[in-house]
């Protein structure tokens, strides 16, 4: 997810701990919960691990969540919010987003979602900023929403893409544990620390919530590779810092690309850029494909003519961009 | 588990994996399940991956069981089948396990465990061999309770020992997939494969179960490492080998040990042994730590005067051996 992917200290620490594959990883994730405590200024018990953010997100749902009870998510919401809650047979209630007039467009509408809930609802499902639009949530209206919801309704606020984010009024999740017990903050090794291949993912909760998760967490569910990259990563600086100023650089050149030729974008906070291509995105997809370029098309978010774009490396964006103009050019809309 | 951990060919594939840390893994696991299919000679949509076998009991748990189910499991039998069925809300029946009259001491007790089996109940748990007893049931026995139960109750038969079985009467789970399309048999990578850390389990099952599990299934469940190392350690036969003989010799060790200084143990089929020390048995694994020997105390497993020790190199079975000798003396039952 990260064009650089993992950093020489996770890179390190891996070939380190593959000396041992043969034990067991350590479940209750010592020393890598004692370094995020510390880091984030959380106590430890606050920290539930997961193998990905994903699981983290399914024992959420495991535990408030059921037959009898609703989930309310917004139109365009990271796929795994739909998973989790079919998988334990709750009431979908899926909040159409933004239009563009009352707030950005594709983005969620935490007022009509608020409208959405009662007293069924089990959890609200918050991505910040959102996969694949890219959208997010400021902190006034963050904390409009949260003050204004009855205290056993669970907010998931999902910053999977969080360390990629620069804007001043981007809430910082971890810091409102406190004034909000039902608050679920979830954040993933995935992203920008590059370590989507070994599943670790965190929530931060007041410490009775994690409590909770850990009834239906398996005792070993993230592995030790995972966990001893993890914890390197966190020390790595310089690897985060390249990595936000490559994506920063990288998104000038998606956005002034886009602005140069007339291509619909969504502005995004994230390390990716969706693009209404203005036709059925299928066949650009596929015509990239045989250029040689990988995009995500998101029918399945309900964005038919969009196409999501990881940002790459300066020579593979570049690459992608002028692939992507012959095929806009070849087929017309 | 195994004292050899993995073996080169595994070692390899992991160094090899570890390359390309920031992609996700394939949720569909196609090489591994290709290859696994071909070597056990099922379908490849009869496999179910999990984080280790732990997750495919669980899966099994989020679909077949809940708060009006009933799961019926052995007295003694595996950590996992109470937590999993806690995790759901269902009914425990745990079974009280042979008394050596009809069967052997500690065993599982196939027609009691029948008995218990009525129309709320969605799972039954087989562990063959069973953790931390070492205990095990024939093909003709396991044959008639399966015969004997309704096909809407699930048989999971957990064969993460397997490997280091060498009885003629011990059953193939495999091979009966076929014929009770209401089985489901569990293996794992962490044992007699030396992969414990990456977690990395699987079920077999009709295909059309497989795709019930695959419902609740995590999409990127197994991290990128464990699929590259499970795939190579499939094809190392030698090192399987290696790991087998050497658990034979040790095994023989142990036994000869304890018949000599009248150790009372349960015989195992597993890569461990149990011993009953004649009394509590968690001061003498506090005695064995300060010989710097590690065993498990297993009260929680309702055998408070067992100790269950994994087999080790032959040089630390004979530190062990030596150590439980002198704490013995030291502390007279």
């Amino acid at each position: 997810e990260t064009p650089l992917g993992p950093g020489p200290a996770a890179r390190a620490a891996v070939a380190r701990a593959a000396a041992d594959l043969g034990r067991y990883p350590d479940g209750h994730a010592f020393t890598l919960r004692r370094v995020l405590s510390e880091r984030l200024g959380v106590a430890p018990e606050a920290i539930t691990f997961g193998n990905g953010s994903n699981d983290v997100l399914d024992l959420v749902a495991r535990v408030f969540l059921g037959p009898c009870r609703n989930a309310v998510y917004s139109e365009h919401a990271f796929a795994v919010y739909p998973i989790v809650t079919q998988a334990v047979g709750a009431e979908h209630r899926v909040v159409p987003a933004h239009d563009g007039r009352r707030g950005p467009a594709y983005g969620h509408d935490l007022d009509a979602m608020r409208e959405r809930v009662d007293e069924h609802t089990g959890v609200v499902f918050i991505a910040n900023p959102n996969n694949p639009t890219g959208t997010w949530v400021r902190d006034y209206e963050l904390e409009d929403f949260l003050d204004s919801l009855p205290r056993q309704v669970v907010v998931v606020l999902d910053e999977a893409y969080r360390e990629y984010v620069e804007e001043p009024q981007y809430p910082d999740g971890a810091a409102w544990l406190a004034r909000y017990p039902n608050l679920v903050v979830t954040r993933t090794f995935s992203k920008i620390h590059g370590l989507a291949a070994l599943r670790v993912g965190y929530a931060l909760t007041h410490p009775d919530l994690a409590g909770l998760l850990e009834r239906v967490r398996q005792p070993f569910n993230v592995n030790a590779l995972g966990l001893a990259a993890a914890e390197a990563a966190l020390d790595d600086a310089e690897h985060l810092w390249r990595s936000r100023e490559l994506n920063r650089q990288e998104m000038a050149r998606w956005v002034e690309a886009c602005r140069a030729r007339g291509w619909d974008y969504i502005p995004s906070v994230g390390n990716f850029i969706t693009l209404d291509t203005g036709r059925p995105a299928g066949p650009v997809y596929e015509a990239l494909l045989r250029e040689g370029v990988i995009v995500r098309p998101i029918a399945g978010y309900g964005l038919p003519n969009h196409l999501r774009i990881t940002l790459g490396l300066p020579e593979e964006n570049l690459r992608a961009i002028a692939a992507l103009e012959r095929v806009l050019a070849e087929a017309p809309a």
